[in-house]
Formats: structure tokens, C-alpha cells, sequence
């Protein structure tokens, strides 16, 4: 099938881009040095690509995604880069007791830790905060959140922390504060014990020195907030949608506020003028003087923030010189 | 189950608050001047429960939530309040032919007209553009359209025309631009024929005087940027969410960028502090002095846009007095 003949609105992978960015990433971080983040395309289908590749280790934001994964035979070593408690931390443990998959909890508070304890989870990295203000323990107090991990009967595989403050900062800037943050996350390694400084993402894939595995996923896929802060990656994702409605001073589109994660701000249209406004199902699109596109014309859009976006959607169609592929299911949404 | 025993993020219905909102609509708008817009909650439970309060006309803006609303058995009446083409308008023809339920299409250009004509769609209306820049032909094309789709066969219910532009204005500016808005639409009504004149939405659903039929979905739930402009309804959508990370300045909530449609901002975090921003899976929220929770505390927090955010998931718990009494699926996501 050709890529304009599908129903819109569509998700489409370009299939030379995302292989051009896996091989990016691959030269500079290979094999396991890479720790692709599931949370950015929550698809089983393409984290398979990236074991092929060679990254066969993975880190989940959410139990759900650790679960898939380990249905998908993926679970070879499986991080929860993300703290868990309740029922969460529960299923979590009956994942790691099952022998399914390798499971490593994040844990960085005393409830935390006898969270994934209690659960049975047997394996945890210290997440410290190294100065985003969201998840992660005061770089203090790693050691002593390693001391009580071991009292629990857990390994402590060692620290993880995200310098994701400095992703958008300029090239200089960028450099010194992730050294920084580096040199935080390196004096709790010391700390806790153990030999996995975990860290960092696809705006600092070039900038980091001391992750000895990078938890980048955008970089597969690409928006067009981030390509600005990681050049070298393609922008590989966007939405198929047809002209339903156009007068001479604009048009609207099928796709639209369930379509796209719009924390990033409005989409890019390609070729036909400026987004105007987004609404829960329609993109309303100002013409260039002389663009003025038909109804049943089709238009591409590229998304603001591909996280988000993809959450939306429950499958992404693999286009190769414009012909559908592939289909890469979107199963890893919901908690 | 009570509602601090849910796996969290949990979106959750207060039913009080939805009771109270449905009660207040009807009696302004009773049976089937309202034809509710499925798009604000994409669930035939909820639907269900509108329809057992007289109002069984629906209106959709996707041919997925025609098709589900139709196999749901409440096909009694129902509207796509949208333009489609292509293999979309296909699909609409092909529910209008099955006979279960009856099909109703805007149209709004000769493309229209005829993808809706060439389907076996056989009853439209036509949408006319009324001061939002999104769908409807100029008023002043309204009459020929009605031609075009009576002489492919098809009868011309009447028109219908959106008002959206003004649903944020202040009161005074409110009325007199719906007032006039109506008045394009109903000379648009002349020229066609028929007796239809379907418009408006919950920020206009007191001072629209001239709808035959109101097309309102959000006052159902509601939102926290919907509330200022329509103020009778209560805020019944909240997420349940667990604080996962503590620090005497912050804490990080289970809920992120996937729960939460974020057009409108940011979220309303409820009792515990400000949202500072939010993240793929996280809240950060900045602890009011003397507010700090700790890991494992429950948090609601309030969206700030209903549509997009009930589109990330997969069903709603619905609450009374603190326990949940039932559960909604959100069956009508996709296209």
C-alpha cells in the first residue's frame, strides 16, 4: 500500500530515517553501552530492532512497559528507571519473581526501597537526583539508601540520574553541566558500591562522558522540539493527515489534539503553510499565498514531542520509498 | 474498592458531580435539544447514561465513535458533526447502508457532498462557517450545497455551524456575537431547507438562543479552563495519583504527559502544592510550606483540558462517597 492511500489520520515511520539514527547512536554507544528507553515509542516491535542491533538491555518508565517487554521475550535486562510503591511495586516484583525477564528497580527513598524489597524485586540501581528537580535522592544520601537495599537482601547493580535540566542548554553549557552532573553521580557510585552509573538521553548523547550505559529513546524516533538539540538524528515520525475542509485563507486537517502530545507546542505542517490552531480532532492550517491545497489533499505533520504523540496511537506504519512495510504496534500504552 | 486503592494514575468520575451537571443541562436543554458530543468522553457508558436521561441523539466527530456508538445501540440518532473523505467516508456509508443506526454527515463542499452521496450516506447537514476558522463553507454557499446534495439523492436535515470562537469571551461580547453568529446560520437554514439548526457547546449553552439542537460534551466532566466559562458545571474528572519521590522542596506524582492533554497548560494539583511542570510519566510539584507529603501519599490532580486528556485512556473509575462504584471504558478511542 502506498503511504497516501491509508486512513488518516496515521502515525508513519520513515524506515531509512529511523535506521540511519539506530546507526548513529550504535557507532558512538553500542551493544549494552546503550540503554534504549522504551518510554519514547512503547513499542515492542521496534525495541526488537534495537536488540537486533545489538541493544539488548532496555529501560521502562512504567510496570506496564516492563511487562510487555518481558511477554516480548525482551526482557534480557530490563530497568525501571522509575520508582514504584503499591500496587505498581507489587506487580513489579511478580515480574522479577517470575524469572520472566531481569528486573532492576530505581529506587531513592527508604519507602522505595522496602517497596521493591517486599515485592521481592532482587536488583536496584540508586537514582540521584544530579539536578533536575524531579525523581532521585540527595547525592548525600546514596550511600546510605545502598547500606539499607543490601539490609533488605538486594544487589545494588549501582546509581542512576538524569541530567535532563541541560538537554536544551547551549553547546558550552550543556558541556559543563553534564561534568558536573557526572562528577555527582560518580561520587555517589562510590558511595553505593556497584559498576552501573546509568544516565543521561538523546540530547546528551554526545556531550556525556560518564554514563556507562545512555537511557536514550527519542533519538529513534525524533520531534521537531528535539532535533534541535541533537542535530544529527533525522526526524523519522510523522502524521498522514487529509485536507477535509479549505477555503482561499485556510484549511483544516483530520488530525488533531488526540493525535499529538502538545506540551511542545503546536506541529510543523510540511509543505503547506502554518498551523494556526490545534482542536481535539482538527488542524486548522493558514495557506501560503498560492498553497492552496483541495479537500482530499493529503498533508504531513511533524510532531512537537514524540512521546507523547506516539501515546496516542495505537500502531505506527513503517514506510520505505513510500510504500507501507511495516507495522509497528504502539502496545506498550496505559500503566 | 475505595478510590485511595487504585493503581495509580487512575482517572476517576466524581458521580455526584456528573449527576448534578447532567440535571442542570437537561433542564435547560431537555431530550433531544441536546445531541451531546460523544468527543468529550469517546465512552457509550457514559453515553448510555445521557440516553437513559432523554437524550438520545448523539453527535461524533470521528466515524470510529459512530461505529461504536452504533454497535453500543445508541444509534438512535446520530451525527458526525465533521467532514470526511476517502476511506473514512466509505466506512460512514457503509453504517448509514447496515441500517443500524441512522447516519447523518456535514458536508460542507462539492467534495464532500460527494464522497457522502458516493458512500450511501443519505442524510446531511450542511455546516457553514459561522466565525471559527475551521470547517463550513461561506454562508453564502449554503443554499447551492443543499441543491448539490438533493439533486445526488440525498435529503438536507438543515445546517449546523459552531460558535467556538467565542466560548472565552466575556459575557457581553458572548452574546452579542452568538446572537449574530446565529443569525448567519439561520438565513444559511433559509437557503437550505429543512429544520435543523445544530450548534453551540458548553461555553455557550446559556446564552445560545437560536440551536433546535445543542452540541455540548465537555459539561459532562469538565476541565479547569472550561469551569471559568461555564461555571454552573462542576469539575468531575480528577486523576488519582501517588507521590513517588519527596524532597522538602518537591515532590514527583505518577502521572505525566500521558494522562493529561496538555493544550490548555498545565494541570491543578490539589492540596498539596503547584505544578511546576510535568514529564512523559511524572508531576513535579512544588510543596507549599508545610505541605510536604511523603512517598506513597494520594494526590488528585485536575485537568486542564477534558477531550484530549479521557483520549490517553483506557477507562474511568466512577466514585461515590469515596468508594468506586463502577467503570466506564473509553471505547471510542482511535479514528
Amino acid at each position: 500500500m502506498n503511504v497516501d492511500d491509508l486512513p488518516t489520520p496515521a502515525l508513519v515511520v520513515d524506515l531509512d530515517a529511523f535506521d540511519a539514527n539506530v546507526a548513529t547512536m550504535a557507532a558512538r554507544w553500542p551493544a549494552t553501552t546503550l540503554r534504549p528507553h522504551v518510554k519514547a515509542f512503547k513499542s515492542t516491535a521496534l525495541a526488537g530492532r534495537l536488540a537486533a542491533a545489538g541493544h539488548v538491555a532496555f529501560c521502562c518508565a512504567t510496570v506496564r512497559e516492563m511487562e510487555g517487554m518481558a511477554a516480548a521475550g525482551l526482557g534480557h535486562d530490563l530497568l525501571l528507571a522509575n520508582e514504584v510503591l503499591g500496587p505498581a511495586a507489587e506487580r513489579l516484583g511478580a515480574l522479577a519473581r517470575s524469572g520472566e525477564a531481569r528486573v532492576t528497580a530505581a529506587v531513592d527513598s527508604d519507602a522505595t526501597v522496602d517497596a521493591a524489597a517486599d515485592a521481592g524485586v532482587t536488583e536496584v540501581l540508586v537514582d540521584v537526583n544530579i539536578g533536575l528537580p524531579r525523581c532521585g535522592c540527595h547525592p548525600a544520601d546514596a550511600g546510605r539508601l545502598a547500606d539499607r537495599c543490601r539490609s533488605r537482601g538486594m544487589t545494588v547493580r549501582g546509581v542512576m540520574g538524569y541530567e535532563g535540566h541541560l538537554m536544551r542548554e547551549p553547546a558550552a553549557a550543556k558541556a559543563t553541566g553534564v561534568k558536573q552532573a557526572g562528577e555527582l553521580l560518580l561520587t555517589a557510585l562510590e558511595a553505593t558500591g556497584g559498576d552501573v552509573a546509568s544516565g543521561g538521553g538523546t540530547g546528551t548523547w554526545s556531550t556525556n562522558e560518564w554514563a556507562t550505559e545512555l537511557q536514550a529513546g527519542s533519538y529513534c524516533l525524533m520531534d521537531t522540539e528535539y532535533v534541535a538539540h541533537a542535530p544529527e538524528f533525522a526526524i523519522a515520525l510523522s502524521l498522514s493527515t487529509t485536507v477535509i475542509s479549505s477555503s482561499p485563507a485556510w484549511g483544516v486537517l483530520d488530525g488533531g489534539l488526540k493525535c499529538l502530545g502538545m506540551d511542545h507546542g503546536n506541529p510543523t505542517v510540511l509543505g503547506a503553510g502554518e498551523c494556526l490552531f490545534v482542536s481535539d480532532e482538527h488542524i486548522t492550517v493558514g495557506w501560503r499565498h498560492g498553497d492552496w491545497l483541495e479537500p482530499g489533499s493529503r498533508v504531513r505533520v511533524l510532531p512537537a514531542h514524540v512521546d507523547p504523540t506516539v501515546a496516542y496511537h495505537d500502531r505506527m506504519h513503517v514506510v520505505h520509498d513510500g510504500e507501507v512495510v511495516d507495522e509497528w504496534p504502539v502496545d506498550l500504552r496505559g500503566w
